[in-house]
Formats: structure tokens, C-alpha cells, sequence
């Protein structure tokens, strides 16, 4: 259940738009910032202590600034005015809780979405925010943690031999986008195999705690459906829209992260539907366990409850019983008792209960 | 259940269009109307007494007259008639089950919306419907009741230091919506806080009592869908159209308000989703629970079952049954029942009955 | 299930098109002609007996003819004849199973509506088919039955103060709809209290008639949302469309009857989504009663069922149990007797089953 | 379930195209053609023996040949060449399983459309494929049988007092269709009464066979299902579309056609859900049943349990039992067994389990 | 379950765009290639060992080149370069789990889709990926594996008979998707039969082991959805788009084979409604099934029980018992025990439990 960021997002209300308030988890490091600049024959990285000293104009390159830890609001009021964002956008980077969403500004493009973790232990899906802002010569890209969510593209950056350093911010933003979208097939195969091993599960020893998994299945699946369905309609605004600041040649590329996302989507809903038929086969599986249960009942019941009476019977004190005195009655008796036994046998025999 | 707007309606059937009938809970109090003007260097908040004294001509200020209730029917027409407001308009200001909606007349912007409130006793929101009416430079807000619904927007008029106060009748608009929007989120938490205490009760203990709160949180899941599925159309309006009174360069805030009640309507749909995946759940422990009972009853009528039978044999009065005379057959009836509950128990053991 | 109309159709099956054919139930009355005519300051309203005296030229008044009884298709195609109508017009009135529907001709527009009535004995909603023949200067209206259905419009014509008399053709038309829509309200109300009786049925006193009153109501939901679907587009037309005979200044109005309609679907898909809720809280209550009933016979099972055992073994004829001759055992018997009972209580109290 | 005609579909598999190859029931009869022409003023119906004798130019007469049998893939290709059909429209004549449709081609407008039977023993329905080719001067009909589907048009024709015979070749059309998709009235009235039935049924008489039934019942509503939204379509297609052989003053017969379809769809969806109800309810009084089964168990138990355990009580043999000798033993004995009898009767009463 | 394509995708997470990265089964064959060469009159088929040997250029006629085996990502490349195929084609080509899809490039139309064959003894569909890449003289098809999924295209090629011979590269590429369309019946039919005999199971002789088989039809269903339903979009695209290289002629056919593709999702439509049902079924015969053991235990248990009383009160020791002393009580007794056995049974009977 847990309404993560909805708990955070009440902090907010009331205050004026474009307020920068950071709504996330308590994080404590200092925020760590790289510029990295390159062109098919040059490349450079350094990390920045002072947003001042960033200078993208002149030389014809592609910079990319990073930007790893959002917590310290004044940081990144700063790099807002630096680089004249506009307050909706600072808005956005800070607040955790974002949906995925492209704005196009005069200056530039903001884009924000989600990099989603599969974390083991808890067997949870935890999403990170990415914020990307594209301008015709900068790119600046923020993230939650400090971490390789990104570096993927750095080390293609470095190497020269890849076509990247021959092309624009708008191809960087699209391997940007491409990777994220790439890193959700874990997260989506790893709740695959959850679900295979829940079907096993299900299937050969249900138990309640199958429920709770399935059910936390459900949540996992919403959660990652609630960063895939937003970023479809971000990267469709790439295809269709007339953005200034994508080449028309790089349109093919955004078309093809396109198709993942659909496929990821599809994914998503098909294991919806797995998950949900696995619910069902659970409530049968306890359905037929009670069955059982209850066939062992009804024929222990169902023979020696008219036995239990007979022996009663002959147990009864009344003065004139000739069968008491019989010699014979004893084994007729068990005699008897064998017959009723063996012919209510083969009755849930032909009933197919036994 | 509670068709709580219905029964009102009908009280209204058959009127004329265009009737000023107060439909709502029956109020006392005297309506309070407030005048605030401002522009980014005057501030002014006055009691009005008569509508006739409110003019807002001449100074090229923003007004903002605030109306906290509606029940005295003769008050809204005086407004009416003094701001040339189309009667349709009048009549949807006091119809308290009014669905959001926006409606461009020749002189004004008409916006009707609900702001809720969730009670915490009865756990259950509690609509307030808000309308308002756009002109130039003057915006009207009409609120059921005497409160602090809109005084987060006030409190940062006052302060001079906030952008509001450079801004047009347009912004205050969106201001307010933006406020009403933001307090939808306390209502969510509140019902994702009760989904999840909810969850609790289902795992670990389940009554049926749990069932009919499962109802009750969707009831109000559909009440607050209820308010904001139209007012997502209402806010899209003035993204898409040519509405007259909006400045191009404020569009960006409606569209930002426009991505909130998109995020609170994800939310909604996820939870009735998790909402529906309780009452399957609270089912299956329901049939948990009568299976652990079954296997009790089970256990211990298979086990006793057949030795009350052997018992019951050898109470019986036949005069002749040599092993009542046997010397040994006593414990040796005990050893034969101890042997066959041990055998009992192995097998449910083995069935994973025990 | 009745599947009412579906009967008498199949009556009319290869007939030609444009065939009168009067589909309905067999009625005996003489239909009841009426003909308002009235301007700012004129008002006359007359019984016609002969269709070929109604003459509305001339005159620039507005005229209303108001048809009462449609299964005399003599007059019907009288009528027709007389006015010029399309024999597709006439064919559609007589059909009482008509599905809800606007028509566009050269010279007139043709709308065909239900009217809803709730039967309070029968718990059944009982619609009734109202067709509109607009023209420039005049508007007939057909109603199966004799009846007031319409008659609060008429009350308003007469009293000059309300706006309708100033008002035109289209107008008229459009008090017409809202009046129907707005009658809407009472069916609804009413299946809505039958929801609220329900559901505390349910919760407190579930029986099988219980599911007949919810399929029951599932049927009146569903036989008012097939009036009021199509109803909504027939309206959403008169907003779109640039129909001749509807004066823009007019169109506010249908708008806001197009908002009702919206807001009664509304109402329907919540009821339905409650009354498919009450159907699992009735299936539940049932699992849960069964549960008690079990949780009866196992607490009564497993106590009595070891202890009778017990009896049965000292009921046992053996000639050497030592027990039956010591001086306290019958004491002990029910010592231990009374040490199981408590152990078992203890036992189910701890599982909460008791 | 019965894939009926998806079997037939694999024997064509992979052959080119336009083939023209028979897939349907093996028939044995000689296909029958005829041919009607006919104007204002004229009437002929003549049977054909070859299909090069037809002639239909000339007499500005409009012609219908009517071809009942199409397993004769021959004499359908002979047609196809004296009209100068294209290959796939020929195939499509002879392949019965075709989804309804409309296709435009150069010199002719091609349809084809199931005529629905509702055979009363097998309580099925059975489609039959009727393909209609429009010329301007000249309509095809193919059937798959000889019969009397489209008689009731033939006798319309040749009364002379009908519309029809003042018309041109798309009124024919409209006239063929419109009485097909009456008909459907009949298989849809026929499940209605099923239904209805069904319903009775399942409140008072649950078996395994009332399963059956409802689940028969959803597949004959899937196939009228897939014959009446195609239909849908092709209607909308005439509406819409400018096709070349229609005349625009018939447009407004084929909107009359098309609500019809809309109605049969709306009513299919009603039963669709009326249907799924009726499963709900036959399962729900499964577990009634079982209620009552379990009910009169428990209160046979534990009414009887315990009092056994007390007559065990006073069969045992110990020595020492003082109420073995007490003389008024018997009578209290059966005083105690009727006071614990009455309290659980009235421990059930206040239960409501009695 | 088996998130079979998904595993695989993992494996390119992070490459760059355009990496040629083979993902699929492990195979060891050298792919095969086959120039097919063929205009009216003439035809020409040859392996191709080296890929630099291909020129297509010069003649006038329509060549095809079927490479068979896509794991060899070297040749692949050689192929690309060789006829400028853009990088994303290629990284496409050997994506085994790419989604059906079309995309337009300057120089070809790139077409990769699923041929499904369905595998008898797994009960599974496999599906086998095909690219087609169609120039203005060349058609490129790229099959996993050697074997005749095209073949019977060929064999019509082969036969000059055939209008294939006379058309172009866009003949050829509708007609080799119309084989591959053509050949999901099979799939289908395959998984009809399935279900029909499910369906006898489920009602005759239900076990879980049916239930296994529902779910596995259900993973089977949604297998062929994904690959037909975006197939579907990429065959509208034949018919909507002004794809350059698709004569206007041919539009006809392709609309046909996207008739069978709605035709084929139809059927899966149905085929999942009849699926799900079945899982209804079967879930109540297994609760009928426990009904009629409930009822078993409850008849024995409701007649021997009482009866088990009265033998135990005869049994009871007490000394002043008169019954015990009359000389007729046991006849009696025995009559008694028959009276209430027939009273029960009776009772059973009218309530329809025997």
C-alpha cells in the first residue's frame, strides 16, 4: 500500500507555484557536480565547485552538466538562475514525486522521469527522478543519488569509436532516455521471475503468504506502470511534435525508444493478467484443499457413524435381546460391520471421492 | 450509499431555467463579502455591506470579491444583476450538486468546482463547492461557508513579496484552483492512510466489519473521482482554448495545475484497484479461516470416530465374546487405540493437515 | 429480463420501411389533441378535433401541438400527411421501442425521447416514448398516454412572467428536454434509496431474496441508462450542430441540460458500481454465516466427541479394568472430563473461534 | 466452443489469393438463380439457366439476380466474369466465414452480411452468408441455400403499391438489408426468452445444467455478437461515405438501418450482462444450498452430541456411581436431555440458523 | 509464465543504438541464401555464398533474396552494408523480441512480424521472427531458421501460372505477409480444439490438472495477441500510408489481409471470454462437488446420529429403568429407529437432498 510520495506531496500544498521545496528522503552528502564536454575530437570531464565558473557559449561543443544530489534547494536555485530556468521547472527537478512530463520553454526542453531499481531484499521496485534539460548546445541532467544510474553513456562518450560524439545535446538526451528505458527490463524481468516462481508456488504448496506476494506483485506492476504509461506519452511528444531543439535525422532513434516503451507496456499488462489468474488459482487450490479435508471427514463419518450405532444397539441393557444370547452374534456381528464397510468403500469408490 | 445530492435535486424539478434555487444543507449565518484590491505596489481588504457600493472600474487594479455563503438567494441575484451575470450562471452558483464545469459567457469566465475535505471522524470527504467567476479585472468567488478554503491565497496577496501581486485576475484564478487542488491531496493521503491500515486488518485479522469499510473507502474514492475527473476537463480548457481572459504567458501554470489533478487521478484509479484486491482478499481469509476450522473438526472426528467405535464393541452385551474375558484385552485395547491415532496423525502430518 | 420491447418488434419484422405500425401496449382512449398558441402577450390553448384545422401561418405566433395517445395510426398519418411529415417521422412515433434519437429533415427536426416513471409497487421503471417534431413556427408533441408529463411547461406558458413566452420554437423545446431530463431525478432517487434499504439488508439480514433485489435493481439501472446514453448524444447534437432551428443565443441552454444528462450518467455508473459491490457483500455474508455455523458444530464436535470416546471405554465389559472397582474413579472421570472441556475452550478461545 | 468456422479456414491456407474456393457445409443441390427486373411500370421474374443470357443493359430497368447456392464455385466464377467481378470479391462470395464488410471497387460496390437463423432444437444460431453486389442498374445476391431469407422484398416488389418499385438499385439494397437485420430480432428475442427462462430456472432450480446453459447462452450472444458489429460498419460506411451508387435522398433509410443495428448491439450487451448475472446468481445458490445442507448437520450435532456423551455417561461400569441406584435417575435423565434440547433450540432461534 | 524474450533483452542493456547483438536461441547452422530472380517469363533461383556477388541493378526484373538463419551478426552486417541498410534495421533484424512493427526509411520499408507455429506436444505456439525489407526491385526476408515458412510463396513463383509473376516487390511482400497471416489459423484452430476439450474436462471430470490447462490456453492466447495486434497496425499502415513503394493497384489486397488479421483477433476475443468462463465452471463444479459430499455426511450423519442417542440411553446403567423390562421394548425400539429413519428420509426428499 504505503502512498509513498503522496505523504511527502502534503508538505507542499499552499504554497505559492514555482516555491523550490524539496519533497523526498532526508539525504545528508553534498551534491556532486560533473561538466563533461566533448566533439567528435575532443573530450574533457571536471567536476564544478561553483556554478559561476560553467561557460558553455563560444567553443562549438556539446556540454553536458551533472547533476547528483537535488536535496540542496539553494544549489540548484542557483543553477536555475545561471542558466535561466524557469521557476516551474526548478519546481519540478525538486519535487521526488514528479509524473513523467516534457515542457517545452522558450530556451529550452524539460524533461523528468523515472529510473527505476529492483531492489532484491525487499523485493521492491524503487524509482529514482531524472530531470533533463536541453538546451541547443547544454544539456543538464539531475539525479536523486550519486551513482552510475548514467555512466553507461559516459563511457561511450569517452571511447571515441561511437557514433555520440559525432552528433548534437539531442542525441545525448536520446541515449540518455534510451538507457533508462533499457535498465526497466530488469526491473520488469525480475518481477517475471517472481511470478514464474509464485506459479510454482501457487500451484504446489499455496499458502497465505502466496496471497500477500501476489498482492505485492500487484503493487510492484502499478508502480512501474505509473513511470511507463507518462514516459510513452514524453517520448511520443519527440516523434510527433516539432520540438526546436531535436534534429529531424535523430527522429528514427526516439522512434525506436518508442517501440520499447510499448513493448515494456505490453509486458506489464500481460504479467497484469498473469498475476491476476495466478490470484484465482490460489482461492481454487484452497477450495480444493477443503475438499479433501472434507472427503477424509465425510468417509471416516460415513462408515463408522452407522457402525458406532449397531455396536450401540447390542450395548443396550433391555432383558429380552435373543440376539445377546446367540452363540454366533458375535462374529455375524463383525461379520456384518465388514459388509457395511466394504460396501460404502466401494460406493465413494464409484463416486470417485476415494 | 447515501444519494446525497440526489434528493435535493428533486426538489428543483420542473422549475424554470434559470432559477435561483438554493439546494444544500440549511444555514444561519449572515454571508460575508470581502473586497480585496491589489496591484504590486496597493493592498486593500474591505467588508462589503452593499453590493451596490463594489465598483471596480476606474483604477487599473486587480479585485477580487469574495462571497462566503449562498444560501440567501437574494443576495446572489443583487450580485447577479450588479455584474450583468447570466442567470444560468446564478443558478449553478447556489445548485450545491453542481459537477465542475467552465462556461464562457460574452462578459466573464464562469468556473464551478468542488473543494473537499475529509472528516476524520466519519472518514468520509465532505465536498464544498466553490465557484468563480472571471472578468478584466475583477475575479468573484462564491463558497458555501464561512472559512479559511482560500486564505492560503490571500495570506500571499498581503505579502507584497509574492509574483501574485504582479500578476492579472488570470493568475489569481489559477492561484485558487491551484489551492483547491493541492488540498485534494490531503484527502488521498487520508484514504491511502485507511487503505492501509486496512490491509493490516484484512492479513491479520479479518471481521466483517473490514468488508464494510472496503465499501466505504471506495465510496469515497468515488465521490473524489467524482469531483475530479471534470475538473481535469474544466483545467484542460484552459489549456486548449482561446479563453479570452488568459494571458498566453500564464498558460504554463494551468498547465501545471492540469499534470497535479492528472497525478491525483492515477492515484485514485491505483487505489481502487488495491481497494478491489482487498475484498478478494478479505474473501480468502474468510475461507482460510473456515478451512483451519474444517481441519480441526476434521482431525479430531477421524480420529475419534473409529476408537468410540471399537470402544462401543466392547461394550456391547453379547454373552459370548471371548476377549472380554482375556486377561490382557484392557491395555491391549489401549495399545491397538494409541496405535491407530498415532497412525491417524502420521497421515495428516504427511497430508500437511496438522 | 422481460425483454419487453423486443417482443412487439419482431411483429413488424419484413414490413416496409415507413410502415405505421403501432408497437406498444393495446390501448382503448381517444387520442387528446391540444393546441397552445401564444406570443409575449397572447395566449389561447384549444382542443382540436380535426387535424385539418390547425393552420399555424399567419400569425407570428408560437404554436404547440400536443398529441396525446399514439395508437390510432389514422391519426397519425393524418397528422403526418397534414404537416408534411417524413414517413420515416411517422414510423418512428408509432414505435414505441424507438431507441432515443435526433433527426435532421428539410423542414423540421425530429427528436424521439423516454420519459421515465418510477412504479413504486412494482419497484420497476416504466419509460415513456416522447416525440418532438420541431418546425420554425411550431412544435408537436406525441406522449403515449394521456397525462400530465408535461404539463409544468404549460403551467409556465400561461403565466406570462417567465421568460418562455418571449421565446421561440426552440425554446420551447428545450423546457420540453429539460423537464423530461429533470424527471429523471425522481428514478433515480428511487433506485437509489432501494441501493441504501439494500445494502443494510445485506449487511444485517442477507437471504436469497436479497440477490433478487440486486439483480432486480441491475435491470432498472440498466433500462435507464438505455434511455439516457443515447438522450445524451441527441443533446450533444443540438450543441454541435448547426441545426436551422435553434437560435444560437439558445444553445447556453442545451449546454446546461447536456450537463445534467452527464451528471445522471454519472449517477448511473456510480450506482452500478455500488450494486455490483453489494452483490460480493452478499456472497460474503453468506461465507461468513456458514463460518459461524461451522465454527458451532466444531466447537460442539471436538469437546464432545473425545469425551464420549472416554464413556465408551468405561461403558466396555472387559472382566479386568481396574478403574471400574477403584472407590474415586467416577469422580476422576469427571475431573478430566471438565480438564479437557477447559483445555479445548482455552484452546478455541486462544484461535479466536469462540 | 466449437471453432466452427475457423476449421474450414486452415484448408485454404496458402493458396493464392483471389482463389476461388468453396469453405462451407458440403451441399449437394443445384444452385438456383433468377432473375427480377422491374420499374415503376414493369415487372418480370425469370429463372436463369446460363448466365450468359443475361443482359441487363438496355432498359433503363432496375435488375436483381438472385443466386441461392454458392458451393458450385464454377458457375460463381462464370458469374464473376460476366459482371467483371474482381478475383477477391469471388472469393470472398464462397468463403463463408467472412467478416461482414464493404468494399468499393471500381465499377461496383461489394457486401457481404450474415443472415442470423435461430434454430429451436439445438437452441443455436446459425448464420447464414448472404454477399450483395450493387451496380448502378443491377443488384447480385448469393446465398448460401435456396430459401426464402429475402422473399419478403420480392413480394414488395411485385405489389406495385410499395415505394420500392419507383426506386433505384440502392434502395433494393437498403430494402435486403433492412429486412436481414430485422430478422436478428428473432434470434435476439429467442435468447431473451432463453434468458428469461434461465433466470426462473436459476432462483428456483439451480442444477449443473443451468451452468450449461448460461454458458451456452454467452457463446450464441458472441456469435450474434460478431455478425451484428461488423453489420455496424458496413452500415456507417453507406451513411458516411460518399459512395458512388448511392443516392443521397436514401441516405436517410440507411440511418434508420443503422439505428437498428445500434439497438441490437445495446440490447446483445444487456444480455451479455444479464447472462454474467445469472452465473453469479447460480453459484450463489450453490453456496445457499450448501448453507441449508450444513445448517440442519449442526443442529442434528450438536443438539445430539452432547446428549449422547450423557447417556455414555451413564453406561459406564464403574463401581461407584450413587445415580446409577437413585430411584428418580431415569426421569431426571430425560428431564436434563429435554431442557438442553430446548436450549439450543432456542440458542438456533435467536440465530435465525432455524 | 516464462518471460521467454524478456531474459534475453537484459543481455543489450546498455549498448549503444544500432549494435548488432544477436538475441535469441543458440544455434549452430551456416545461415542460408537464396537469390530468387523472376519477372512474367523468366526465373532464376541460385545460392548466394558470398553476399558481395548480389546485383540486383540492370535487369528489370524483381528479385528476392530469403536469408535463413540471422544469428551469424557478422553476415548480417556484410548484408547491411552491402545494401545500406540504416544500423536500427539491422540491431532489429537479430532482435528476436522486437514487436511487429513497420518502419519507413529513404531508401527501403522495413517490415519485421511473427510467424507462429504451434507445437503439438508442448501445447505452446512458438513464434519465429521475420524481417522483410523491400526495396523498389529487391524484397529481403530474414528467417531464424532453414526451414519452408515462406516456401509455398515460392512454389507459386516457381509456377508461371500465377499472377505473382506479374507484379512487383510490393506483390511479393503482401504475399508472403498473407502466408504468414494464413498460417495463424492453424495456431488458432489448434488452440480452439484445446478448448473444446477443456471444456467436456471441465464439465465432466474437472481436476486441478484443468485448471493448469486453463491458465497455460490463457499464456498461449495472450502469446498470439502480442504478435497480431500490433501486425494489425503495421497492415493498416500498407493501407493508409502513401508508403512509396506500394502500387495503388495492390492496396486492395493488403486491405484484405488486414480483414483476416481483425478477423483472427476477433476469434482470440472470443477464445479468451470462453476461456475465462471456464475457469468459472470449473471453480463451481469443484464447490458442486463438495456440495454433494456435504450432502452425504449430512444424511448419514443427521439419521445415525439421533439413533446412536437412543441405543446409548438403552445402555445406561441405571437401576429403575422400566423400559428395560417390558418385554416387547426391543421390537419396539428397533421400530422406533425405523419410524424416524423413514421420517428423515422423507424429509430429504421433499427437499431435494436425495
Amino acid at each position: 500500500m504505503k502512498p509513498r510520495h503522496l505523504k511527502k506531496l502534503t508538505k507542499k500544498t499552499g504554497m505559492p507555484p514555482g516555491a523550490v521545496c524539496y519533497i523526498g528522503e532526508q539525504r545528508d552528502f553534498i551534491p556532486n557536480l560533473n561538466l563533461i564536454e566533448y566533439s567528435p575530437d575532443f573530450f574533457e570531464q571536471k567536476p564544478i565547485k561553483r556554478i559561476s565558473e560553467v561557460d558553455v557559449a563560444g567553443r562549438n561543443h556539446v556540454h553536458w552538466l551533472n547533476v547528483e544530489g537535488i536535496h540542496d534547494t539553494q544549489l540548484i536555485e542557483q543553477i536555475g538562475e545561471h542558466f535561466q530556468l524557469h521557476p516551474l521547472i526548478l519546481e519540478d527537478i525538486v519535487n521526488t514525486s514528479q509524473r513523467p512530463k516534457l515542457e517545452e520553454y522558450d530556451n529550452c526542453v524539460f524533461i523528468t522521469l523515472k529510473s527505476l531499481v529492483f531492489n532484491e531484499k525487499e523485493k521492491r521496485v524503487t524509482p529514482e527522478q531524472i530531470s533533463i534539460v536541453l538546451f541547443n548546445n547544454l544539456v543538464i541532467t539531475f539525479q536523486e543519488q550519486i551513482g552510475d544510474t548514467l555512466s553507461e553513456v559516459l563511457e561511450r562518450i569517452k571511447l571515441s569509436k561511437f557514433k555520440i560524439r559525432g552528433k548534437g545535446t539531442d542525441y545525448l538526451v536520446y541515449a540518455l532516455i534510451d538507457l533508462i528505458v533499457d535498465k526497466y527490463y530488469f526491473s520488469i524481468e525480475a518481477l517475471g521471475s517472481q511470478l514464474e516462481l509464485l506459479e510454482d508456488e501457487v500451484f504446489n504448496n499455496p499458502s497465505p503468504v502466496s496471497l500477500q506476494k501476489i498482492q505485492s506483485v500487484k503493487h510492484e506492476l502499478l508502480e512501474v506502470r505509473r513511470s511507463v504509461y507518462p514516459l510513452r506519452e514524453v517520448i511520443n511528444r519527440f516523434q510527433k511534435d516539432d520540438l526546436d531543439f531535436i534534429n529531424e535525422n535523430n527522429l528514427k532513434y526516439f522512434n525506436d525508444v518508442y517501440d520499447h516503451t510499448i513493448k515494456i507496456i505490453d509486458t506489464i499488462e500481460t504479467y497484469r493478467e498473469l498475476n491476476a489468474g495466478l490470484k484465482d488459482i490460489y482461492l481454487s487450490s484452497i477450495s480444493l484443499k477443503m475438499n479433501q479435508i472434507m472427503q477424509v471427514l465425510t468417509i471416516v463419518g460415513a462408515i463408522f457413524i452407522p457402525i458406532t450405532f449397531l455396536a450401540g444397539v447390542y450395548g443396550m441393557n433391555f432383558d429380552y435381546m435373543p440376539e445377546l444370547h446367540w452363540k454366533y452374534s458375535y462374529p455375524v456381528f463383525w461379520l456384518i460391520i465388514l459388509l457395511i464397510i466394504g460396501a460404502l468403500i466401494t460406493f465413494f469408490r464409484r463416486k470417485k471421492w476415494l
